[in-house]
């Protein structure tokens, strides 16, 4: 038996009752003769108070001190965890993010991890006791300072450690189940995946899959640690996420692994660009300096006639205003003609890593989406992926089409409650 | 202009409002030329409230892990005003106990700071920041656990700074106006006390006066720094605490300090006792292992005719219980006869280092109580302190008459609010 970590999010400590219900599963998991490191977020809502807190005394806060506000939370909730073990007989010690070596780069509120030295962990585990380790937390290598790491940061801080440390399974317990084959607030049917492979589940995370973040599941695969998502409700087995199948789990991968889609992006198109080399790059160069991420992206052929071609791409809704002003500055400079945004759009996306070696999959994709009267505007792939931009209306009907048309409807209706897992 | 240290207790922090006040307070230092080193505790009733979890989870919380949670409280604090200060145009830092250098023994929830090692401190104030620092908490040398120092502690980590930054004054804010002569909730005229030397302040500590806590005045005393405790809330001068009065102080002492009362003790009288060596090391021996705390000791002469004699002691009532089992268990081996237990009592101190060379003072304190109807059931006095016991319902009484008869009477009367400082 071999070294556990264990995360739990803020909805499973969020409050006294969940604070002693997640210790009685670890102490399970001690009993079973693992060694448990454990990663908490802060208790439910205390991030948002503080959040608020920090609003009411500043209106822009500095990022040194808002990270040394926000990790009052889990300090909180870690101190209080390690007490209700003890309470149950067992020894618990909690860290910070400092004390159990989570060292990172000193950007404030969205530091990354560039080394783990956990020693004092490793000691409190080889002691006997459970350690019980601050998420989402760190210190800057070079000043010394409080940082967070930023959306999905104690998933983050659990992965980093079960590295450190040569876990055998990095535990992220959370609200859902699992990890469906769609999301169940749509799809009824959809199913709970066993098993899945790390590449098909990166690429379900930047399709809207909301259950694991790309950053944790890209670390895990980078250190090859299994992750098991599982629910800190129930007992059940959850989703296992790793880069191989392990004994007890089918050799042979699914054709499709799921059916993503997400809501939360736009559309700009760039209109009657000069098809000529360097214009594109200068439209994006543009998009890059005002520090936003692209999707999507999709030029159309030129017409012969004109020489002007269209340029899309997508980007999250937020940061729709930023581009369109952006773009607006660079109109002279690149010689498009107008520019088009919508924000009622909508991606779907079917990920799966057999689709690599099976022809029929796009022909599959589209016809079902045909069939259920949806229309796509845009269309993008990656090895393992097929996107399509679709309206925003449509969008139930469409996921729904294409998990049946993929034979991926389970048997019964399952009831489940989905949602993401805090921070 | 030197550096100064500013304390603020919890009242002071209370909401949103209240650190954005000490924000300005702190800021106005700042641009009269001083170096600003900020220490604040837990806001309003955080430390309750995370009491209040800890005993939700565990009836007995461990010490490490207790002090883990409270220390989330001051994190909260000092990065808001850290925000609220930067917010008004000037740069803070604020830094956790560990930090700022406080290193403590291992004793959690009571620690004593055994070394200070401000280097990020001086660093960040030469930089020009105001420097912020949690109160009351601290790192053990040996482990590097967190720490909380225990009562008193926030106004102890203030002085502990002061001294290693060799700080011109360390400023005390609280929610009264300094020092009184007597608690002003019972004398309507005491008077506020511009210049108190720090025996004298030793002594109205000890003998319930709440402004200061001992701990702190003997710290400051020992490294010569002044404490000016003064309100959070108004902007006048306070009370000046020092070993030596300076430049712009009375050069010559008053004869009287101040009248102090306490009601939280209470009397036990061990009866018939041989009056014989080694029998009250016996009775002390017993109630110091049960770790009990005794303030005043009384023997009477023995009665020739039994050769029995009775010792009489106070205590606080919160040990009572104890103190009483403790000596039950040793009737036997003292052979005492019986014991008396009263908690209907008082203890009145008339403190002034006047009195070493003034040979009326006892006559005249006992003649105001006499006058006033008070009886004296214990007397015990220091070189500049007079304490007797009496009953408790006659407090009140007594404290005014022995107030007026010392010329300690202001000429208005005064209205202000007496409360305690906190952490």
């Amino acid at each position: 038996m071999g070294l556990v970590v264990q995360k739990y999010g803020g909805s499973s400590v969020a409050d006294a009752e969940g604070i002693k219900r997640v210790a009685k599963r670890v102490v399970e998991a001690k009993k079973n003769g693992h060694q448990v490191v454990v990663v908490v977020s802060a208790m439910g809502d205390t991030t948002d108070e503080l959040i608020e807190l920090a609003e009411e005394v500043s209106p822009m806060p500095s990022g040194r001190e808002f990270d040394m506000l926000l990790t009052a939370g889990e300090r909180i909730s870690m101190a209080l965890l390690a007490m209700a073990i003890k309470n149950l007989g067992h020894e618990a010690q909690s860290f910070t993010g400092s004390q159990a070596g989570v060292i990172t780069d000193s950007v404030h509120n969205k530091a990354r991890i560039i080394d783990v030295t956990p020693g004092r962990i490793r000691s409190s585990v080889d002691e006997g006791n459970v350690a019980i380790v601050a998420g989402f937390q760190g210190v800057s290598a070079d000043k010394k300072d409080i940082t967070t790491l930023g959306r999905g940061g104690s998933d983050t801080t659990a992965v980093a450690l079960a590295a450190a440390l040569d876990a055998e399974v990095c535990e992220i317990y959370t609200d859902v189940d699992g990890v469906f084959t769609a999301d169940p607030r749509v799809v009824k049917k959809a199913r709970k995946i066993d098993w899945i492979a790390s590449e098909d589940m990166l690429e379900l995370a930047s399709s809207g899959s909301k259950v694991l973040l790309h950053r944790c599941v890209e670390y895990a695969r980078r250190y090859n640690i299994p992750i098991h998502v599982r629910s800190s409700f129930s007992g059940l087995q959850g989703t296992w996420v790793s880069n191989e199948p392990r004994g007890d789990q089918p050799m042979e991968q699914a054709l499709i692994s799921g059916v993503a889609h997400d809501t939360s992006e736009a559309k700009v198109t760039v209109v009657g660009v000069p098809d000529k080399p360097g214009e594109a790059a200068k439209i994006f160069r543009a998009i890059s300096d005002a520090e936003i991420n692209i999707d999507m992206v999709v030029q159309n052929v030129s017409a012969a006639t004109t020489g002007l071609t269209d340029i899309t791409f997508t980007l999250p809704m937020t940061d729709g205003k930023k581009a369109i002003s952006a773009l607006e500055r660079t109109k002279d400079a690149v010689g498009f003609q107008s520019l088009r945004y919508d924000d009622q759009v909508a991606k779907v996306s079917l990920v799966g890593a057999g689709m690599k070696t099976n022809p029929g999959v796009t022909a599959t994709y589209f016809e079902a989406l045909s069939k259920a009267g949806v229309n796509i505007e845009l269309i993008s792939t990656s090895e393992i992926r097929i996107s399509v931009v679709i309206r925003a209306d449509e969008v139930n009907e469409a996921v729904r089409a294409v998990h049946t048309a993929f034979g991926l409807d389970s048997d019964s209706d399952e009831a489940v409650v989905y949602g993401g897992t805090g921070r």
